[in-house]
């Protein structure tokens, strides 16, 4: 055996997607946790899809439950950077809503595996993942700054919608769930559909408008 | 002890609300099934919870899978049943599908337990859950035609649109699972702020005046 790259020559080879064996885990886990459920995945069976002993993913994670607290994380951290960094623009809220919504819900759209349907595992109630709870409080919190500041410019001081435009995102999970589930999920839902609907559940009727200019603040955002 | 009322003598006092046996064992198993999990959770911790012996249960089911697929069904009988009774009424689309909402999302909300939390296990997907499969489909299809029909009295025939206000429906269970896993729900959902944003979703810019057509045609439709 030759070792052509860097790091340590591989027993086996690669059976799973990822630029590292760490990636590697986590996309196994991802399939085994989404398609067979979190309580009736092992370890071991993790480190058998990957094509690894079992002492050799514990030298990456020590817990199932750290493998989890991995996955989830990954599904909040890019959209929470971004709604911190449309935080410091000075676009109309509007813009930046939409643009929030259109990445956050193609994210939850392109993964290769449905993370979103692992948020509501009783699991996730423990200590353990008081940091992932966090993180997505505060991308919730930066929603509904952005959909206050939207039905302020709308002329409303009733804030109860405020909360919606998070709630539609996620709508991502269900879909994907049942389309996966048994065919019934007809593939209609896109970013740009979800982004105009977390606008117009706000009230706001002319969400189409709205498209390329968040288009542009996303590509300027990106390449800050 | 004395038997005081009709059937059997129970061996212990009754622990759990339910006028039946096996409406025991249904609250016991959806405490357990939401707040341990599905995997987790045996039909021997069930029995125990309702305080009656594992062959008692087996009377009423004879598999775990029995139980889980009789509480799924439970959250989707009602709103079929008044879909299919609102199908035969000749309101207009949008006041139907605003009744629909709202009676919806009031029944996920009201539940005891956060049923819809166990539609995103994996295990659904198996032969079993096919009927309930297929009435959440056939709920879903008749939310589509009223939603289309909507779009139609609203001059569009872009119906991308249509599949949204069942997801509307469906964030109830996330609002709800936040709220009991951690306290970051902000229990500002409620039944009109949904039906409203099923419509608004679909650009309907008037949602608040449909609301006491609706709820006329619901208490006529019940009483009917």
């Amino acid at each position: 055996m030759t070792n052509a790259g860097p790091g340590r020559p591989r027993l086996t080879k690669q059976r799973r997607p990822g630029p590292t064996a760490q990636a590697e885990i986590l996309d196994a886990a991802a399939e085994l946790f989404t398609t067979k459920g979190f309580a009736s995945t092992s370890t071991r069976q993790i480190a058998e899809m990957v094509g690894m002993r079992q002492a050799s993913l514990y030298h990456h994670f020590a817990t199932k439950d750290d493998i989890l607290a991995a996955l989830l994380e990954q599904t909040v951290t890019a959209p929470l950077e971004l709604a911190n960094r449309l935080a410091a623009t000075t676009e109309p809220a509007a813009v930046r809503l939409y643009a929030l919504l259109l990445f956050d819900s193609g994210q939850l759209m392109a993964g290769r595996w449905n993370l979103g349907a692992l948020y509501l595992l009783p699991e996730l109630r423990t200590e353990r993942f008081s940091r992932f709870r966090e993180e997505r409080q505060q991308l919730r919190r930066r929603y509904r700054e952005l959909a206050a500041a939207v039905l302020t410019e709308l002329g409303t001081d009733d804030e109860s919608r405020a909360g919606l435009p998070f709630r539609i995102v996620e709508t991502v999970i269900n879909e994907r769930s049942d389309a996966e589930g048994g065919g019934t999920g007809t593939g209609e839902q896109s970013p740009v559909l979800l982004a105009e609907a977390g606008l117009r559940v706000l009230g706001w009727h002319d969400a189409e408008s709205l498209r390329a200019q968040a288009e542009r603040l996303l590509a300027a955002t990106r390449s800050a």
